[in-house]
C-alpha cells in the first residue's frame, strides 16, 4: 500500500479518541504500572505522545519545507516527555493530546500539500536523507505502534493472572518494543 | 498485578467503544486489508470480538457456575465469525460488538460474584482445569490480544511507505501473534 496523505490524515485524527475511550478514568492499575525499569507505561506513552507531536512531526515538516535537507533535524529526546507530564493527570494528557494533535493536522491541511511536495527531501540524524512523505507515513504509524505498546503493557499487568491462557494470547508473547 | 473482577469489567467495558473510534469510517484500505493468507483485517477481529462474546466467555462461565468441571467446554471455533460477518460492514459490526459487550457485563454483574465464586473451576479443553478467575481475567486480555493485533496488522499496510524509520517502529517487528 502506497502512502496516501488523506489515509495518513484519517488514522491521525482518530488516535487521541481512542485513546481517550480506552484509558479515561481506567483504573489505575492499569494506566501506571509499567513492565519494569525503564520501561513505560500507558500515562508515559500518552505523555511521549503530545511530546512528539510537540517537537517531532510538524518541527520536522516545516524544516523540510522550509530548508530541505540542510540542516539535519534535531535528535528526538525519547524521554522528554517525563518532565512535562509528571505533574499531571492522566485526564489532562489525554485532553492536551487531544488539542495538540487538532492544531497540528490544521497546520498539515492548511499547508496544502501536493503530490509532488511529498518527495521533497530532508535530512535524518540516524538515516540521512528522508521524504516528506515517510516522515508523515511514520507519524501514522508511530501512533500505532504506541497503540501496540499501551495493549502490550497493560496486558501484562495480568500475565499470571490468566494462567495457562498466556499459551494463546499472542500479546503476551510480543517483542515487538520499539527501539531506544 | 492480581485479577480483579472491577478491573477487568472496567477494561471490558471501554473496548467497543475505543475501537469504534479507531475504525469507524476510516478508509477501506486500512481495515479490509490484512497480512498475507489466512491472516486478518481490523473487520475480521472485529467479527472474532463479537464471535468470542456470543459462544466463548459467558457461556463458559454459566457452565462453570451450573456445572462445575463437567462437562468439558466446547472448543471455541477461531474462524466462526467468518460466516457471520461476510455481509454486515464494519459498522454493523461495531455497533453489535457494543450491543452484545453490554449485554454480557449486565448478565456478569447481575451475577454478583463474591470472591469464593472466583475460585470455582471448569474444564477446558485443552488446559484441563482452569478458574473463573482465570477465564474472566483472559477475557480482558483477549481483548487487548486483539487490540495489539489491529495495530500490528494496519501499521503493516505502511511496511514500505514509512521508508528507514521500519527500524525505529517496534510494531513494525511484533512476532507476537496469537496461536490458531
Amino acid at each position: 500500500m502506497e502512502h496516501s496523505l488523506q489515509e495518513t490524515i484519517a488514522l491521525l485524527t482518530r488516535t487521541p479518541g481512542a485513546l481517550s475511550v480506552l484509558l479515561r478514568d481506567l483504573p489505575e492499575t492499569w494506566t501506571s504500572r509499567n513492565e519494569g525499569q525503564d520501561t513505560w507505561s500507558a500515562f508515559d506513552i500518552v505523555g511521549h505522545l503530545i511530546y512528539g507531536d510537540r517537537t517531532n512531526w510538524i518541527p520536522r515538516a516545516r524544516m523540510i519545507l522550509q530548508f530541505g535537507e540542510s540542516p539535519t533535524f534535531e535528535p528526538f529526546d525519547r524521554w522528554g516527555h517525563m518532565r512535562e507530564s509528571r505533574s499531571k493527570s492522566l485526564e489532562q494528557l489525554l485532553d492536551e493530546f487531544a488539542r495538540v494533535r487538532s492544531e497540528n493536522l490544521s497546520e498539515l491541511r492548511g499547508w496544502n500539500l501536493q503530490p509532488e511536495d511529498l518527495d521533497l527531501r530532508g535530512r535524518h540524524p540516524a538515516f540521512g536523507v528522508v521524504t516528506l512523505s515517510q516522515m508523515l507515513a511514520t507519524w501514522a504509524i508511530h501512533d500505532l505502534t504506541h497503540l501496540h505498546q499501551i495493549s502490550r503493557v497493560m496486558a501484562h499487568q495480568y500475565r499470571e493472572a490468566v494462567g495457562p491462557w498466556s499459551a494463546y494470547l499472542g500479546v503476551l508473547q510480543c517483542a515487538g518494543h520499539s527501539s531506544p
